[in-house]
């Protein structure tokens, strides 16, 4: 079968945006569609062009006997304060609010067109930091780590609070949980994670940060470099957090339980994007 | 500015593949493009070509003022085959038995490829059975539920063992489990799901079906519908099963703890490509 151009550029479309992060030689693209080396770049170039000036993400094109081409995703400026804008407007709704000042978000990180938007947002930031793996700790964080990590291309591991024996040998740290000053554990199976990976903490609520405190006393466990941290929601009301180097998308602030009210405001994401 | 055929497709390309199941009114990309429906529908009609041709699913396309186009993830027979053998593969790797005849499978659920791909193949099965939401139990569960109700466009309500403060009001209910014989509870947020529901269950493992016939009387409190059943394994040793309406990708056989040996085949799956 002979491809022409239109048909060739949607194959390709949607074989890199389905593969992000992914080193594809120009070869697969040259066999495919029987086609000179030099129309395979064009068709590339063509791409390349309506995925950056439509802010999809860069198409990266590496040359040499092991070249190809990546596509990498990443989001302008004007997408996050979009993505930034549309989560707070949903986070607001009035009626998430729960018996003791807890904020109902399950709808949220069962969204999967959500957790979409925000890994885009979330990859951006650290699309450089060469990420091993995600990190998350059962169960809210498990939707967002996974599509962090879709488009980052790495696996994701998840810590758990109790011991099952489908995870083999596993290693527990203790932590005292910032919000109930009670002691808890932490497990991660021992085969999860390679000695030396650099990871990415994903988590949906940073409270106190007892619980991501421990998540990094448990990379120090695996030899694992903590290389960044970041949530969906962070509760502004706490001032002191054992770690400040972290990202968040929303920040939820003044939780009035006796009037049912709070605040939201856009997380301190947006001080990356507006670093340029 | 002015878009050429072959741009357009490519921003089209990457705008349906990303929202799948979504009806999208043609006027998105005459208005987009600035550009005649009849161009447009000719873009569409390309791609509709290379979408089917290529098994990368349907495009469907309506007529009339609320008209537009869908893509819809749908894989062929060959791609379930190879999507099965490459799982089944990677599942018989000899290190994966665990002490008590337990698999070790975290890695293949924190691997977003290969949820992704069994993701394809669980929709194919279930397109057409009006799925409102996906339901699955923590925690090993949500990965693929999540990359399934991404391909639907329908949320994941996520079913838990233990009671949440950040969760509402719940439902609960009481199961034995059909492996320990113990009892369990099962809690849900009660705002997941609405009345009437159309439920597609997703799990990760099926032993004796104690927490999926959990699942299902959870879902009756709920006046949902479990319309389909789906499991990444299922144990083939087990013969007696609660209910026997369910779809797998593979099975586990002859379980040999002393030898350290177990068979992998097949999923029944097949049986629904195999039907055409």
């Amino acid at each position: 079968m002979k491809y022409k151009r239109s048909e060739r550029l949607v194959f390709m479309t949607e074989y890199l945006t389905r593969r992000p992060n992914d080193l594809i030689p120009l070869t697969t693209f040259v066999n495919k569609f029987n086609q000179a080396k030099s129309s395979i770049s064009e068709d590339i170039r063509i791409l390349k062009e309506v995925f950056e000036s439509e802010g999809i993400g860069l198409i990266q094109t590496t040359a040499g006997a092991s070249g190809g081409v990546t596509f990498i995703p990443r989001i302008s400026k004007g997408k996050a304060e979009q993505i930034v804008g549309h989560f707070s407007e949903e986070l607001s709704k009035q009626n998430r609010l729960l018996p003791g000042g807890y904020l109902y978000m399950s709808d949220l990180v069962g969204n999967t067109r959500v957790m979409d938007e925000i890994s885009g947002l979330i990859v951006t930031m650290y699309e450089d930091k060469k990420i091993d793996t995600v990190v998350t700790i059962a169960t809210k964080g498990i939707p967002l780590a996974h599509a962090v990590a879709r488009k980052l291309n790495v696996p994701v591991a998840v810590i758990r609070k109790d011991n099952k024996i489908t995870e083999g040998s596993t290693v527990s740290v203790n932590y005292v949980s910032g919000s109930t000053r009670k002691i808890e554990t932490m497990i991660l199976a021992k085969r999860t994670l390679e000695d030396g990976a650099r990871v990415l903490v994903v988590d949906d609520f940073l409270r106190a940060g007892g619980s991501i405190s421990g998540v990094i006393r448990l990379m120090e466990e695996f030899q694992a470099e903590v290389v960044g941290v970041s949530v969906l929601v962070e509760s502004k009301d706490i001032v002191d957090r054992v770690f400040t180097d972290y990202t968040s998308i929303a920040k939820v602030a003044n939780i009035d339980e006796y009037n049912e009210t709070f605040d939201v405001e856009p997380g301190n994401c947006l001080e990356f994007f507006n670093k340029g």
